[in-house]
């Protein structure tokens, strides 16, 4: 375990028995120091992250077909983005395989939920990162009531099935809920507001949504109580502090890799006989 | 211009009438400083690509169609993964697609050589990267004879015809190609074959390729006498130094955005109604 841990970050953020309406999106579980350590700790993790993603790059480019999957979703503000940034962003962009799925397009709506998702499923060796995903599908999806009841009810099983299938095909899922208040949400969306170089990131339905907040709060539980399986676990992150989110992430997709028993892979040639052909040459 | 730059990168590796087998690779055209100026300048650098990179996926989201697309040819060893490690990688992963182009598959060989190229141009907004790209269309191709003469001939043409659609489409090309002595490469070589962490980037071939290295510099001449168009120049990366081949593909991306005369997307919405709904609400 990584100091200033007190508990494993596995654990702190596992989903299982979680109450979302009750959740302290201010929190750090697990973790005991402040935003100083935090910060001073993720520069530290982020170069074991990024070691560690080297070898599974290596492994994939050797043969390996095991990848792992991010999957992020929160509600606007939450701070997707800046995981991808600035967690995702201290690895190799080679290793990298980023997907973000907004509201579907004409051609993804005449396919399944899942058709789009796995067009997008890293290869092996690759960190892929769903910003967004099919999750969408049981959550604006059920909360505006895009599809009936009938549709999207199903769809837990349904994904439930699907991301076994990623599992036994060697993807490792990390799935990430990062949760701020409405509050936060405030705030940010006001910065938003505030900044000329961020006004892009606002647009007024953002505003609308917070209306929904009770709904999207339902849905999420609905989530976790039904898609949180012990080979697909989802953790549930709170994220006012952009500083703990970071950090929890990075911490969880180093412990995924760290599952995966990562070694350089072995030559697969002679290489006495390499160095003496370079030599004479 | 930059500071230690006594002529502009883009005059100074501008590939117009260069002779590839007289290149000294060792050389860091138009810098006046040395490794360590190098790379301090890199790190300030960086962070202005970055800066910049950020605007112009502010504006992708915000409908502007204009992207740039960074095309990396060289020899093995010559650098262009670390070019993707240390320049792509300083830029947020949310605006890269980076795509690596190997040998065709079968299902690719099928088409025309264009074919899984379009596939992968950036969208809007974001920087695309080709590791490798349509040119072993006209390297390796060339060189082995993987097709006849009378298939890879025409092709300088076609790429042309291309790449003056991309720019009209707006995608600002930036086309690199990393060259290194016949030495440096050997050096690299036996580094990979010194280090148990490198095994996995060498390959037996790597070092039968060695005996093209002629024919290679022919091929590649041909590519920059025939297809360095003005919409679409060619510039020629003396690549022994790492630091100097990475800072010098940085400030051609810095270039190439700044020529996008980029801003931040205006507000599409009243902001003071927005702040009013957010307090009254």
């Amino acid at each position: 375990m990584a100091k200033h841990w007190s508990v494993d970050p596995t654990e702190a953020l596992r989903a299982d028995g979680i109450q979302i309406a009750e959740l302290d999106t201010s929190a750090t579980p697990g973790f005991k120091g402040k935003k100083k350590a935090g910060q001073s700790l993720l520069a530290e993790r982020t170069q074991v992250l990024s070691d560690l993603q080297e070898k599974l790059y290596a492994s994939g480019r050797s043969g390996d077909s095991r990848s792992v999957l991010l999957v992020l979703q929160g509600m606007d503000t939450a701070g997707k983005g800046g995981i991808v940034r600035h967690v995702i962003g201290s690895v190799d962009p080679q290793g990298v395989d980023h997907a973000a799925f907004g509201v579907p397009t004409r051609a993804e709506k005449r396919h399944d939920f899942l058709w789009r998702i796995r067009k997008r499923l890293p290869e092996g060796g690759q960190i892929g990162v769903f910003d967004r995903s099919h999750y969408e599908d049981v959550l604006v999806a059920r909360v505006h009531e895009l599809v009936p009841e009938s549709v999207w009810r199903p769809r837990y099983t349904e994904i439930n099935a699907f991301e076994r299938e990623l599992v036994d095909s060697g993807i490792t899922l990390v799935k990430v809920a990062l949760f701020v208040s409405l509050d936060e949400q405030r705030r940010r969306l006001l910065e938003r507001l505030n900044r000329p170089d961020k006004y892009w990131k606002f647009k007024p339905a953002d505003i609308d949504e917070r209306a929904y907040w009770p709904d999207y709060t339902e849905a999420y539980q609905a989530v976790v109580d039904r898609t949180s399986t012990k080979g697909a676990p989802w953790y549930v992150v709170p994220a006012d502090h952009k500083w703990y989110a970071r950090l929890a992430v990075t911490e969880l997709l180093i412990d995924a890799l760290e599952q995966l028993q990562l070694d350089w892979p072995p030559a697969d040639f002679d290489i006495k006989e390499q160095k003496r052909r370079l030599r004479d040459e």
